[in-house]
């Protein structure tokens, strides 16, 4: 099926460096179907207009095209109505977003914020500003050999104090699945909201936001196929109508005076200034997308490409892998190191093999730090384009890599 | 030339409600010519990835088309280096980065804020905003008859109180263009620092950021040929370095503890998260492409339909054009109304005829309350791709208006 998938994705057919391109960093960002830079074109050669504002038949065509993609991603993550979508830039703008326009105004002197030690920089450096600004605690849940958070910490560290927990869903580094809905669980029970970054599992899982009670959650579209410049903001109504808006320009009043203004409703509270259509009508194509191939089918995908390199890794004895190696437990990101080899080098190396993997420390100090790993990590992350043949590309240059640095192959 | 230049943009070759198109609504946003669109393909067809973060060849190719464009954005405005140039989603995002990084930290109570009452309200919310936080002075510059920001307001309005200014080059509504550079100097004499809104002069005149000396500019791609999701905030180094980050997350840090972090140089500093190199591969296409036609044939272009607009529009004693007719003052943008007949109804006559105006307040409405036509006005905004049909099909249909609404042509 991936064989298939794969013909899709015309960036994935060419060489690099003489060799097959072996694309083994789509947590970074994933690579576009040819269905999804059509519907970019087809907007901009039909349809470009400034929604929202026009009356004016492709106004009013770009403006459908923008609240159509609301409604798809609405029904993608389960939410309950069109005006809990906020289309953002990316997840770092949501969580920035969740940071001032709910933190900066319900966090007060001696509350207490809980973030895991998983969590990437844009969960995390927001929710630092926050305490420092309003005198409250951050506390971070940190997690077993496994790489997940335990009961233990999820019970002993959320308490009544705490007022936001904002959890990663999947680890970016790890590929670790937290048990996020008894983290939310336990947020609610102690009266405090509960956020979670989705940016590693929407594209992954089926996610279900209503089914999970999250009180908001965060992702991006450039990790699922989509076009960058698009990200979502996921809230409940009534979290999002509580809170003032973050970025105050056009589109999102309802009356200006010189010295006054009064907001529009939901959603476009939260959307100042010109949206960005293009990359709406470019997410609508790769929901579209994902949903033909059915999120049941991208889990087996990635499960089976998974097994198979935790298997090949094992075989390997200079690889030492982070974290579990209980597919069940985990999405489709694998960190490791090569003993003696510092990670650039084995970037390095097994770029000149055509095999693109992500070094270092993967946007997430705090974690590799608690990992002891702080020169970092390798990281590889498969989407439904790649294949066993990515799998055995990586192998073999990973041994390479120990060849080519003195140490032999094995 | 422009009939030339009109075949690069597909969408224009197309009937709307059986008629030739006629757009003339680039003010909100530009149409795109097929050398941008193929740019962003060739970027997801050849070298997708995140930038910045990869050590593998596509991964430095997306880093250097990105890096690239800010270089090709620094020389096309004139700034001394690529640190000054940060990129973001849209002109909003850039002045909500002013307001919040700059004007949260550096006004105090009593302080004055002064800006003009021709502003979008992307660069009047935002500061509204600034002065009720922080209990300061929010100032207006008022209009001559013709539009134009005059001396006197300019001599008394800005003193010694005043530590920002930030006013529009060039009016959204009435296409006036403002003398900054006496703003820019006046500012400067109190110790106050100046920021511009370009988003309507940039894409239609040469600019030159440093020769304006002023301190920061906001512009968005999407009103001059590039794809929607990025946009400009220039600002001089030493005032940049001084603000604090925006937007907090991946890539704009320089090291995270679970407690503390330490920012990244500029520019990074201020670009948190993934971002959008598409934007950035399509901006650097789009400077390429008004470069090649000359910025100074751009305004002769506009020039010209300008003129003949005003001329014809002059000839409709049922028409009131708002603001200056002298064209040397100001640019490709024209507001009236129809006697007798709301702008909205104008529009949807023309829009059955295939001409597409914006019509309404155009996210100012203290402008239009100043001017006295709270109901809107009509706008036609010309770009690059604009013929003297265009202005005939504008002025037809606008006759035929009168016709349906039973006032005859005349």
């Amino acid at each position: 099926m991936n064989k298939e998938i794969k013909k899709d994705f015309p960036i994935l057919d060419q060489e690099i460096h003489g060799h097959r391109f072996t694309y083994l960093d789509s947590a970074a960002t994933t690579q576009k179907p040819i269905a999804v830079l059509e519907a970019v074109n087809d907007y901009y050669k039909n349809y470009n207009a400034n929604p929202h504002r026009g009356a004016y038949y492709l106004s009013e065509k770009s403006t459908e095209i923008y609240e159509n993609t609301r409604t798809v991603v609405k029904e993608f993550i389960g939410a309950k109505n069109e005006k809990e979508i906020i289309f953002v830039k990316n997840a770092t703008e949501a969580f920035n977003l969740l940071a001032h326009s709910y933190g900066m105004n319900f966090i007060k002197e001696g509350d207490e914020i809980v973030i895991s030690v998983a969590e990437h920089h844009s969960n995390l450096v927001p929710w630092q500003q926050v305490a420092k600004a309003k005198g409250a605690l951050l506390k971070y849940l940190y997690l077993d050999e496994e790489g997940i958070i335990t009961e233990e910490e999820i019970a002993n560290k959320i308490t009544n104090k705490t007022k936001i927990v904002s959890v990663t869903h999947v680890s970016n580094v790890l590929g670790t699945i937290q048990p996020i809905k008894k983290i939310i669980e336990k947020a609610h029970s102690v009266g405090a909201v509960a956020f979670i970054d989705i940016a590693q599992s929407v594209p992954h899982m089926k996610i279900d936001v209503s089914q999970l009670d999250a009180d908001a959650a965060v992702f991006s579209g450039h990790k699922m196929l989509a076009p960058m410049g698009i990200g979502v903001l996921y809230g409940k109504e009534e979290l999002l109508e509580k809170m003032p808006p973050f970025m105050c320009g056009g589109d999102m009043i309802e009356y200006v005076t010189e010295q006054d203004t009064t907001f529009a409703e939901l959603p476009n509270k939260f959307e100042g200034g010109t949206q960005n259509v293009e990359g709406a009508a470019g997410l609508t194509s790769a929901i579209q997308y994902l949903n033909e191939i059915g999120m049941d089918n991208v889990e087996q995908i990635e499960d089976e490409l998974v097994s198979e390199t935790l298997k090949r890794l094992e075989e390997l004895p200079f690889v030492t892998v982070y974290g579990t190696k209980d597919t069940k437990k985990k999405s489709g990101v694998i960190s490791f190191n090569v003993e003696g080899i510092h990670p650039h080098d084995v970037a390095s190396i097994l770029d000149s093999y055509g095999v693109a993997i992500r070094v270092g420390r993967h946007c997430a100090y705090p974690l590799l730090n608690y990992m002891g790993v702080n020169a970092g990590t390798c990281r590889v992350s498969f989407y439904i384009y790649n294949t066993m043949e990515d799998v055995e590309a990586l192998i073999e240059g990973l041994k390479n890599t120990r060849k080519w640095l003195g140490y032999g192959s094995k």
